[in-house]
């Protein structure tokens, strides 16, 4: 049996702020840093020990993984990170306050951008005020690869070459696997792994920083589909939370 | 030129304590984390930034290396962690108070043992308290590679393959390339580097927290043996407080 585990980044400066984030390098805030140690602390407590962990290049994920680590007595494990990894890139929407955006473009355009599967919000210009292309940790991206607004399914087709040739490979080699990500990023591997329809997807909310363990057989098929909360209340909780967002 | 930065890690708990440490995986403490901070800022302030980073597999080291690119504002860089950076192995005498060492065993045996080039501490039991040989990050060590004690001639031998295999390759390729290890891991690097004699090396102190960079030339030799500190005067005092242990 292989085992990962997927870990939601602990709440941003921007989530408290109820911003669209995307791309945009925000921190933690202390209670998203209390989130990602108390992760780590339930990774202990299951005896879930990761021996290499993943995350995007995005702050907010490094240091989720590096403070849930740090709880569970584990630092010194290979990390690697990757844009793949990142969060669903938002456009313009990028910066703008969620309720907000709700009123201006009214529930059903809103809903659109946020939970559907191939309709991506406005692109980003390139003079934006949170145009990221410059930084230098996307270096290694060429123009044509570097996102100017995504959709869900956009943000699937660049995760799987990640998923295919680098997680996939470390669990076919035994590891225990940690991949700390994003709302949308990981709404695309659950959406992979399990094979959720469009409506499926539509409906999944991932809360922050609680533990999401999968169990995998030789296919790396999910034995039990959408996996397994390690604080299962909690994180119906913050699933919900996540849902109301807007509102 | 090829930009080099040694940091050794910040206060850990044991030094405060003043005991030998070694292989013992001992936290900083919250003086250290400052440190560790501060490094960082330090980094950033010189517009130095690291491209990749290289740890030893303590957490002492991995964590100095998080906090230092938290300030830095470079989480998201490449990250390696390898035992062959880990401090000297300091055998059976791990664990103990250092003062009471001095008093034990005389001036002349302490001093060889801290400082000498080529002669080990007695070797740590299977059984002893601070035996981590079944440590599950040293799982890919065998039997005949996990030390039992080190000089500084055994750890020059161990880091070499890593300087020559993992740094130089980095450095070559035009990475700025930040290396957190330990106070011994990096008097080996540096001896290495400047082409220390014994004596040169048995003087060498690196204080904690304070980034030494190193610009070298195509062939990876210091421009200016010695590097520089980032901070020179908090350097001169921390190397002086180093010389100043167990006495």
């Amino acid at each position: 049996m292989k085992t990962l585990i997927l870990l939601r980044h602990g709440e941003s400066e921007w989530n408290s702020k109820n911003l669209f984030t995307g791309w945009v390098d925000v921190d933690l805030t202390p209670f998203g840093e209390e989130q990602a140690r108390r992760g780590g602390q339930l990774l202990r407590e299951a005896g879930l020990l990761p021996t290499v962990v993943h995350t995007s290049l995005l702050t907010r994920a490094v240091r989720t993984g590096n403070l849930a680590l740090e709880a569970a007595d584990r630092v010194w494990i290979p990390a690697t990170r990757h844009w793949r990894l990142n969060e669903r890139h938002y456009g313009a929407l990028q910066g703008k306050e969620k309720k907000a955006t709700l009123k201006e473009y009214g529930e059903e355009r809103f809903q659109l951008w946020r939970r559907s599967y191939d309709v991506p919000p406005p692109p980003i210009g390139p003079d934006d005020e949170w145009q990221v292309a410059s930084d230098p940790r996307y270096a290694g991206l060429t123009r044509d690869l570097m996102p100017r607004t995504e959709s869900l399914a956009d943000v699937i087709a660049r995760l799987l070459p990640y998923w295919y040739d680098v997680i996939a490979p470390d669990l076919l080699a035994g590891q225990t696997v940690l991949v700390v990500a994003h709302s949308n990023s990981l709404r695309a591997l659950v959406a992979h792994l399990d094979g959720l329809s469009r409506e499926e997807v539509m409906a999944l909310n991932i809360p922050t920083g609680i533990p999401l363990r999968y169990e995998l057989d030789e296919n790396l098929t999910p034995v039990e589909r959408g996996g397994r909360y390690l604080d299962p209340e909690a994180a119906a909780e913050g699933a919900q939370a996540v849902a109301n967002q807007g509102r």
